[in-house]
């Protein structure tokens, strides 16, 4: 496996493209569009938010087929909470976009972010397709990307290329942050290409695994957004037909592990004022559920992430985050410590601070806080209690986010 | 009923002390003793974290008991995640308490507060109890109050005098916070004091049911501590005995709920960084479980919180908090205003935002803006969808907040 470079367009046979379309008050591009050109098949999963917004209702609709052939997004606006007239937005974006490039309006895809509860700017909308078909290109990734940023600070991309098979197969990915991250699917937007040949069934499958151990194991602010999705579109012009769970399901299924998790853990590292990187691995617990709910618990508690930020090696408040959990523990079995993750978790790049729930002094402590100094840190928790074990990524709590989101619709 | 100056000493036959006993770094009062010159009731509940630390543990004990006469409370340092030493510190508080005081070991409760997994300078505390026990005073709830505070702001006291059944009786109180602060049980700590005559289940049942409804209906940051307590001495020196659910009891639970309501609501007011009382009642829900889950939904959600703080009508923030709550909604009927609550939510105090689903235009965001920069803010979410109904309470998240929390050990 290799990374290349190109994100939604690494891929032969897909274009993209993204400008300023009039939505976003500061005149950044808030526009994009991903166009296959062959019919793909299409997979996606979408936000538990009880709201969901219009775009994906309509997207609902159109995934029945699992058919699809382009993606328009926006941000600026999630076209969110936005009743009847929304819907009718969304489907203006579709038909619009499939008039434009001569396509089933079945076979687009609409996705928005940004502010919940505005109408879209729907005339504005749609004057933008036709230009955004004009400037579709092959190395077009980038501005796509772009385009559908919102209070990120850098645009998501990923490009891979790996066996698959007997073939080598590419995936390309975009996706947005950076506030409203937390894990239940989305938690933002994600589109991946591939030229995989795979069953419409199976791509949907392994896309809603890949999505539970990678978008759906972050979180930013513990927030899951009324318009997160993961949509995979896969145009089949690599390999043989993949139509059964066999080895070439999971090397493919490897390979979008692996796109998933870069862009995942680059919304992390993008997340709204975010000063760290913080991978929280539970290990030990009665099983996966109880791993993943204490690793959950401690990556969304304010007391832990504003201790990150303050560089503090407070581990009382990660221990009060762990018994918050709900889930059976034994405080004179936990094990605490932390890693440098660049590092590994060698005897060298690890410190040890509670070893079966005893603090292993002041040494440990002052290891622990020349670890906290640097960007990207782990916490590992053992609980020798079972062999469940989890993963969750999370950032820090920094006077920035606050500052940003007191001020952002202003 | 009527509110009375006194706190905890408001009630005839209790007494109370406060001092600097060397726990805290800043000099601070530290040590709190609350004493009945004749036997009490007891009644408690506890924590639900987990890891409950070491006096709470000890607490358990005494309770069974139902039985006890003094309360002894540290503040700067909470004992929790201690293991075995944790313990007998606490067993040391208790028994030199009882023994400076000539009272029965577990008629002696003890409470801590501050920072976890440190050990107690126990010579110290042990040192400081005679000295509290010799300042003991009819008066001397305040200076109790302000020895268990930790980032408080300000001492959390109450006092009360009403009917129950033929008799005025009192109830006294104190509480802290102001950080790990959030519904389920306890969350701080509180003492109260009464002199009503009750039979100690009634009692202890009595203290639950109120606790539902008060202290855990407040969160300032979704934490649950391992050392939050609420207690209740009893002696039992006003009015006959109340030994079952009739008029008298409810009489009683009335007042107590009064006492322990405005002790949580100061909690929430002195939370950490809190610039916003925010007052969430949901009405209209299938049930009474979905709309405090959807209370206490909007009551954590940070966006949200940042939004008040930004005083920004951002109810789009809202209406995903909402959304999230995983309890049956539907956007087509659901109602949103804002109210001030110290004007009440008749029509003129009470602006509609959201009615079934639909904005109210730019004058509405317009009187939500202005009622937003007040300090207190009322929230009501109307659902149309059955008869359940929460109130929860909560502050918002501010930059000091982080600063405060960043900086909290260091």
């Amino acid at each position: 496996m290799q990374k290349i470079e190109g994100g939604v367009t690494a891929v032969e046979g897909f274009t993209a493209s993204g400008m300023f379309g009039g939505i976003k008050k500061n005149g950044h591009p808030d526009m994009a569009l991903i166009f296959s050109e062959t019919p793909c098949t299409v997979a996606a999963v979408f936000t538990k938010n009880r709201f969901p917004a219009a775009p994906l209702l309509l997207d609902k609709r159109h995934l029945r087929k699992r058919q699809g052939q382009a993606v328009i997004a926006n941000s600026g606006n999630a076209n969110a909470f936005t009743g009847r007239r929304g819907l009718s937005d969304a489907e203006a974006m579709a038909r619009t976009t499939a008039e434009a490039l001569g396509i089933a309006r079945h076979s687009v895809f609409v996705a928005s972010t940004g502010v919940i509860g505005e109408f879209l700017p729907i005339e504005k909308v749609k004057a933008s397709i036709p230009c955004l078909v004009s400037h579709l290109a092959r190395d077009g990734g980038r501005t796509a990307a772009e385009a559908i940023m919102t209070t990120d600070t850098f645009p998501k991309e990923i490009g891979l290329i790996g066996k698959v098979g007997r073939s080598e197969i590419k995936i390309g990915g975009m996706a947005k942050g950076s506030g409203m991250i937390h894990p239940n699917m989305a938690t933002m937007l994600a589109f991946l290409t591939t030229d995989v040949a795979i069953h419409p069934v199976l791509l949907q499958e392994g896309l809603r695994v890949v999505t539970e151990q990678t978008f759906n194991c972050i979180t930013v602010d513990g927030e899951t957004s009324t318009n997160d999705m993961v949509l995979c579109l896969a145009n089949g012009s690599r390999g043989g037909m993949i139509s059964e769970k066999g080895a070439a399901y999971h090397q493919f299924l490897s390979l979008l592990h692996t796109a998933c998790l870069s862009l995942a853990k680059m919304i992390v590292q993008d997340g709204e004022g975010a000063t760290k990187m913080i991978t929280i691995q539970v290990t030990g617990a009665k099983d996966d559920h109880s791993a993943y709910r204490i690793a959950k618990m401690i990556a969304c508690s304010n007391l832990v992430k504003t201790a990150f930020f303050g560089q503090d090696a407070n581990w009382g408040r990660i221990v009060a985050a762990i018994g918050n959990a709900g889930a059976p523990v034994d405080p004179t079995k936990l094990d605490l410590s932390f890693v440098n993750p660049n590092e590994g978790a060698d005897r060298h790049g690890r410190v040890i601070l509670l070893r079966h729930g005893m603090h292993q002094g002041e040494k440990a402590e002052t290891g622990v806080t020349a670890l906290l100094k640097k960007r990207e840190i782990g916490l590992m928790v053992h609980l020798c209690s079972g062999k469940g074990k989890a993963t969750v990524w999370t950032s820090d709590l920094s006077l920035d986010y606050v500052k940003i989101n007191a001020a952002y619709r202003t």
